[in-house]
């Protein structure tokens, strides 16, 4: 009984994830789902395509043995990392591959999750094909994030600055500040209970912390603008050593998107150009920016532990938090088997643990204890800065 | 009298220019007409539109005061390297620009075309203009050969190798070569007579040849794969010193589209994969390959100016043909006034002269004179060996 | 008393520290201090006057008044990375210089050396003033290490490979691998007591361990030889994915030094070419190929936590050993103020900590407490590999 | 009789030679003779050795079959670009090889000068052993200028700017400018007579030149600071497009050398740094700048065939004269037989050809014929411009 109820469960869940994925790239154009304009920016089209193809290959392929294959050659063109499932496009070729147009690819999509579709009703799916549909439809909400920070790319990096219908958007931040405390002492830190979570989340284990505070709400942008005005920019004593490199290399004075004209601070958002909101938290800058900011104000960025333990009297979800924490392996990690097992641990050198979740983060999909991570550098995702001490 | 009829010319060689090169198009997806998959291919959608923007710049806004422009953004966007009319979109940046989409760039094509026919219609026209609207047509027609080069490299990089309909294609040489002999003397060489020429035609002039003998045929696919297989790629005594490097660090043992598998070579059309045609020309060879083909032979290019001579004897219009003479100026070079002047001058360094025409290239648009010239290494144009001494 | 007596340990602590940086470069030739074959690795000759730069710009122009600096511009050619001294010769740059000459430089350090014993000896010194003299004496103490790795780096990349005497080599390790068990508890962490020690390691705090095993000796020559024949280098699983890219774009297949011919691993060391000794350690690993190494054997690398806890356990001093903790602040991590604040946490980001000491490291120079750090894919220093799980 | 004379001379003469690069290497300290501070420029010590090598492999080994070589690795070490001649050390790598260290090779060139002064005293030499005496001659006289090129780079790229003793000096240009008169006609181009020349000035052959003026001396410095003063390097109309984005790119403003600091423009040279003389001819141009000026002032840079015809007619010797001819082979141009004949042909592509001579020119050896080339953003080589139209 409660199994078929949560195959129901499952089920809707899954075709309420495939669908929203296609509403968000419903108001863009065709031409707007081929390029990439840089390396770590995919097209849309590719992004329908192997969220597919995740199903396809791990669910359909491997648990269903009448499942007939749509197109044999898509396995190599939409597996993205997975070295393990054999070879495939490279990543800086995603954008070079105009066909299957857009059209085909949404051909590919429907077909698969009908036939997905099928497959949850028709059998009593063992606890295994349940666990690898759930890691396929949080795959998928990973990427209805990346969609976001992709589609924002490609419009804010053209001269036209197109907009997206219905985007999130930012709120402002509390008006007062407040530094929560919490004391020294053990803790316990990672997943517990039987929900979904990742490999990376495991291992519940503990930690001790000392005495700290945190911050109640995010930088917003007009502090951020105090920082600028300040000369955080030019000040190399606020930077990691990294960091002064990064952004005199690349000659930056704001966060991504940023542009000062007339005087005054505008930014590209999904709906378009704006003067900056002094209110609401800043955005898009690198884990370098985070800390200099912090240094500044004779403050810390939170470990990723001071923030799993201060999670529940923080309000969050506006923007990923930069945390001073590198991603690294809790005790007792495990990889997966198989080629899942690619899923997170390859990337556990040279990344920081991000915590908390965004404006474009699917519903449902974040959690106290979900460890995000980004290279220092990265600012095209949607990241603030919360400050602790 | 004489005015009107070459006017009403004029006004149907520019409508069947303009179709022409929608015509080539036709068979694109929209997909295929956005992307940049290098910095010198450029998007079809972007060739459509910068053809465009030539004729509304220099004739519709220049000469019409009633001239309503389609979308003021478009000078911005659609200029390609003319630095004297403002700033533009640099040219790696050509393919972030998903907007306009293409329905937008064939509407503005509509406009301009209707606004230039009625301008065409309406004035009389003086010679200043007429010679501009020779001028953008002429241009037009370029990009109509750009543009085959485009779609060839944009298909031919991607792993479903999509084909074009109703594409070109190479015939069979003539079987038998023969070398033609030309006697030592002073010559004439540049263009003479009122028809359309470029500037750098201009200044006809006399040079002193010496006694030589050219071939009466392309180097074809079979005399190709002869100087592979004797080891030609491997050899450096054949080669240029920068083509001995350029062929080693991109690890080239073949022309652009060729792939051995099966024991056998095959290339990449506009009509698909194929295995090579021995009686064929070779093509997508750069300067530096059809040099050391030349060595390995005991023989070498012609200079432009043999080949000039040579030409009313030589069949040609298979493959433009790379000669041994840099691109220089002639005697008494002058440029165009204005930004029409930037159209050739500037190139004169680094790059090699090529003469004849490809079946890319546009009827009536080749001529004896015509001087096309490609930096040595490029090899996604259209271009052959013909060999001389 | 007893301030006069630390006084003059400090002095004769730091005339040996001077005298021991001639003697190491004493058996070089004039050419080999001078040149910087890439980036990281600094000429002998400039380790030779920015280690006495740091004592004549912290110590005797600071708190010298009758001071006569030895020539005003070698300040600017010898500062390495402290942005608050003013301007410098960047680092890529190092192996410019070619004046001043050796001797000048020796000529610099002779005098520099006299300059601060008589400081030493005139004076009684505060306690800030003995503070900043030993850490220029533990920063010269660094740069022996470094010059080590430097003079192999420039005597190992050239083809006469020369040698130099008196290199210390390293010893067979244990026969025999043990693993030994730690319980779980809090620990305490970081320096404690009244020797010198960095700021990285202050700010004694605790943490909670989980039951750890950890190796008594390190992975030797031999070991490392079976990893690379079970096809460690082309196992993907088995590695990181920037460590994947590092050693792909890089072409590696064995620590550096190594060559295979005859069918034999050698390597080079400073006492020439040799055989690679089955039963000394392996070296010149990076990061990502210590982490390899011990995925494929189902094992990890120790925290620097674990690490710390096990040293009194543990045989070091032949090679650092890479941790799997990011090199971070200790909670309560503060910088010093002024230049010699730079020292330390702006390297807190993209790098590894490797604790113990190496061959090259100077006698009373480790401790337990050091945190030694390197980029993931750093590979001439001396380190290895030392397993936990 | 006769050839015994000539065989006196040739020992004389290679005596000589061999001397006076000792001679200019004699003010450098051991320190500058071992870097190269980028690819193009090699150090001191290669040159001295390289040299060497050139009459060790071309003529001792190849004719003296008692030549016992003198070290069997040197020539791998000092092997340039013969690739005919095996293996050898790439260039971008001559900067690694602190050995053997500069006086080793001191001894080899003592070595090798002795062991081919007696092979000349000795032998009855064949003509063809006498060229190529005569070739190494020629080839030590190349890199004598070269050497002056490489030191002034290695010292104008330091932050102590050392001098060079006894360095050569420009001499200021005549006081007025006169245009000489040629007339249109056939011209004989090329070298003739038995005296020696490289292979690229053989064939003489006939050109046709049209009526041209050429001036009668160098543009002087105050004339190019007019240029700096009038916007051209800031003016796209004058430049080539890959000249625009050649000194964009590296943000050129001025010669090589050339600073600006307290309202007037500095320059680097062997001597010292000076305020730039007036009258003497601007250095240290690449070909795109000396385009550029020509552009400016309305008039063109010479081809190597006008400027061979004037030559008579010119006083030359101060700067090479960029010309705005490519370097390519001459009618009936043959690469010599073996490892020699790799000289000259394979630089023929992306270089420009310069006529003359410069201060660092050795005695005898600039001539009417002579074709020097280099790339046309080589700004290192004594260069100046000569106007024409």
């Amino acid at each position: 009984m409660e199994t078929l109820t949560k195959t129901d469960q499952l089920t809707s869940k899954f075709q309420f994830v495939r669908r929203r994925t296609e509403v968000i790239c419903s108001n863009l154009e065709v031409e707007d789902t081929v390029i990439q304009p840089v390396e770590f920016v995919s097209p849309p089209k590719w992004h329908l395509a192997h969220t597919t193809w995740f199903f396809e290959e791990f669910v359909l392929t491997k648990y269903n043995p009448d499942y007939k294959v749509f197109n044999p050659e898509y396995s190599y063109y939409f597996n993205s990392y997975y070295n393990n499932v054999g070879s495939r496009v490279l990543r800086p070729n995603r954008g070079l591959m105009t066909r299957p147009k857009l059209q085909d690819v949404l051909d590919y999509r429907l077909y698969v999750t009908e036939q997905l579709s099928d497959f949850l009703a028709s059998e009593d799916l063992s606890d295994e094909q349940k666990e690898v549909i759930e890691i396929g439809i949080q795959h998928e909400q990973q990427h209805q994030e990346l969609l976001h920070y992709d589609i924002k790319y490609i419009f804010g990096h053209q001269p036209a600055f197109p907009t997206l219908e219905n985007a999130p958007s930012l709120k402002d931040e509390l008006k007062t500040e407040k530094f929560l405390s919490f004391e020294e002492g053990v803790y316990e830190i990672g997943h517990q209970g039987d929900d979904f979570c990742f490999d990376n989340e495991l291992g519940r284990h503990k930690v001790y912390l000392h005495d700290f505070v945190i911050s109640n709400r995010l930088v917003t942008n007009s502090e951020y603008i105090e920082f600028i005005e300040a000369g955080g920019y030019s000040n190399f004593n606020l930077w990691h050593a990294d960091g002064w490199e990064f952004i005199n290399s690349n000659a930056l004075n704001a966060p991504m998107y940023w542009h000062q004209f007339n005087g005054q601070w505008h930014h590209y958002t999904l709906s378009g150009f704006q003067t900056v909101n002094p209110n609401a938290p800043v955005s898009h800058v690198s884990f370098y920016e985070a800390s200099a900011y912090a240094n500044l104000k004779g403050l810390r960025l939170p470990t990723e532990f001071e923030w799993e333990v201060a999670s529940s009297k923080l309000n969050y979800g506006q923007l990923w938090e930069w945390t001073n924490s590198a991603y690294l392996p809790y005790p007792n990690f495990k990889t997966a088997d198989g080629a899942l097992g690619e899923y997170n641990g390859k990337f556990m050198v040279n990344t920081m643990v991000l915590r908390g979740a965004s404006i474009a983060t699917s519903v449902n999909h974040s959690r106290p204890t979900y460890r995000n991570f980004f290279a220092p550098n990265d600012r095209w995702q949607f990241a603030g800065i919360r400050l602790a001490k």
